[in-house]
């Protein structure tokens, strides 16, 4: 079964565009990553300082596994002084769309 | 500027997976709607009546003007006795990442 996330980074005040550069740098990583489908980077009018990630995966233990990736943790590290907050919305199971290859 | 969308729309108790399958329509419908990007149709275990949507448009008078469809109209009537209720939890700017063809 797909595996989906809908999350929330909120930035330090000021820092939302460099947050956003960080996640724009992991969905680039994502690239290589063929379990990866979906690794979307959203801000918001309604809330200037926060990021918005939807991301699909083959699987959870697909999603799991890139927790490990060198890249990922370059990330997250890059990331954790930029971030005052994070909040998992959803948890999902992707069925199906436009634009979901399988 | 793309404009996104992070919906919720909770079915009345056992229509779920009917709801599903009218917004899996409404996804296949999009297609053919070039300036429809993203149009992903999402369950959740946490929430067994909801069904969730992640859209992505190259704008918000594309998504504006999809309204008019008539596969569009005709999907929102099919859909309406199965949704108790909807819940708009995100109005996005999407602005890069994977899966997002620009």
């Amino acid at each position: 079964m797909m595996y989906g996330l809908y999350g929330k980074l909120t930035a330090y005040e000021g820092k939302r565009d460099e947050l956003a550069a960080v996640l724009l740098e992991a969905a680039q990583s994502m690239e290589a990553v063929d379990h990866c489908f979906l690794y979307v980077v959203n801000v918001s009018e309604t809330e200037p300082d926060a990021v918005f990630i939807y991301e699909v995966w083959r699987d959870q233990s697909a999603h799991q596994a890139s927790l490990q990736l060198d890249s990922v943790k370059t990330l997250i590290q890059n990331g954790k002084p930029l971030i005052a907050g994070m909040e998992r919305m959803s948890i999902l199971n992707p069925i199906g769309g436009k634009g979901l290859s399988k």
